[in-house]
């Protein structure tokens, strides 16, 4: 049974990528403290894969873990979209009216802003590092004046009564997650690629690559330039491109590195559908 | 003398940003409980000009903000960046002995995680929405077993003492702020502006902008696509540019016009530079 890390702990949206994205097959999640952890545990062995949120339709690109990403060297061999959707839960039992204190993450709590200040003015804000996390408080302090917002796997696994759905006030945000290995993405074949570069100081560096994409058919599907921390005006680009031929694909790249001064394939993999479902 | 509105209280990073712009001008600053109401006192006329956070160099873009910008129709007319340096604070006559509690931003608490976790690895931690606010309580309440995380203007106003400098884990982290006003900037000339554009679903549209810009000597500062909510696969193109002659950058744009299914001129205005100094 392959072993999953994630970020957070069981009944997390972490939780939820790893599961969408494998399926039907057996996985064991290990839970970890920070992301940095998870890539210590890739990079040494004791899990065979990481699930990581990398970006967020809302709040964006989480740059922090593309820095974790190569410092590491992880690569990336897949992905998977999450659509977030939140849920006021509470122990079975216990009402609406009991909130005294509601627990959360800070993202999902700001998700949630309107709601809270409809239904819960006057409740005390506690934030967790895990929406789950919040959850699993509730059931192991037995807390029945409060209640945690995250997902329905969580009150899954800690026994709570979801008491309101679609409680977010954005219904079509959805979390991006990355599934990275220590090693590069074996068999079958891709059609997506994730690149990190560095351009020259001229008018037309970073064109003149994206130039290269377009002759070879390959779409761009996100760009970003990221400042490189202590160097100011200077910046690695970031791209995601799509492809039809692997051919066009590894031609490009051939011809993209004579253009740049550094390039890193973060990965190439198959591309993941974004589903946006409404409750 | 000008009204700023900023996102937070006195003592916040957003008053040293405002400072810094206006150099020796006389200004009041107008506290705003969100970046939303920031813009509403914009709009309303109720202050002259807001300044606002938009990137991170650690963190990434403030995309939120960027959406407000739009939502509100408000024109960029400056920019300045802040060094972020952290300190930590207490009354007169405490000391670091006596910390139970450390009170300031989550951002601000993870930019210093490793100071903490070295001198404080058992306190508790409670998160404000401003390292100002965090200060401020100390004051307020007279916490003498309490610290704040933040600037050296938090102390000032607020009468602490600081009894650690440059506690933050990255020395070279920085804050852009954009100086945003309800009409565009109307005097002296400009050497930067931000763009947004939408391109069509073709090879090669956005290396045409691109390549429209190189062939105007039009330096690309910043490249960003960003999502837009409920339209999966769709994006906005950010950029910032720089240019030595206005009348080449004009020339651009109106044929970037022809290129683009919209366009947004967010601001023309002057460009700052990013200043790291060590404590």
């Amino acid at each position: 049974m392959k072993k999953i890390a994630i970020q957070g702990i069981a009944g997390s949206f972490h939780e939820d990528a790893a599961r969408k994205y494998f399926g039907d097959e057996e996985i064991e999640i290990v839970e970890c403290r920070s992301f940095q952890s998870v890539c210590e545990l890739v990079d040494s062995d004791q899990v065979d894969i990481a699930v990581m949120a990398i970006e967020n339709s809302i709040a964006g690109s989480i740059l922090q873990n593309y820095s974790l990403i190569r410092d590491y060297h992880l690569h990336v061999i897949g992905e998977t979209y999450v659509h977030i959707q939140m849920n006021l839960m509470m122990l079975p039992g216990a009402q609406k009216d009991d909130v005294q204190t509601i627990y959360s993450h800070p993202v999902a709590i700001r998700q949630c802003a309107e709601y809270i200040e409809k239904y819960f003015p006057n409740a005390r804000i506690i934030e967790n590092q895990d929406t789950a996390m919040s959850g699993k408080i509730l059931s192991v302090d037995q807390l029945t004046d409060a209640a945690a917002i995250g997902n329905l796997r969580t009150a899954e696994i800690y026994g709570l009564n979801v008491l309101d759905s679609g409680i977010e006030t954005n219904k079509k945000n959805y979390t991006r997650f990355w599934v990275l290995s220590k090693h590069p993405k074996q068999n079958g074949g891709s059609n997506k690629a994730s690149l990190a570069f560095e351009v020259g100081h001229y008018y037309g560096a970073l064109a003149r690559v994206l130039n290269i994409f377009a002759e070879n058919e390959i779409n761009l599907l996100r760009i970003q330039s990221i400042p490189i921390i202590g160097k100011p005006n200077e910046y690695t680009i970031h791209v995601d491109v799509e492809y039809k031929s692997e051919q066009n694909y590894e031609k490009a790249i051939h011809r993209v590195l004579k253009n740049v001064s550094s390039l890193s394939i973060l990965g190439e993999y198959v591309r993941a559908e974004i589903e946006i479902t409404n409750q």
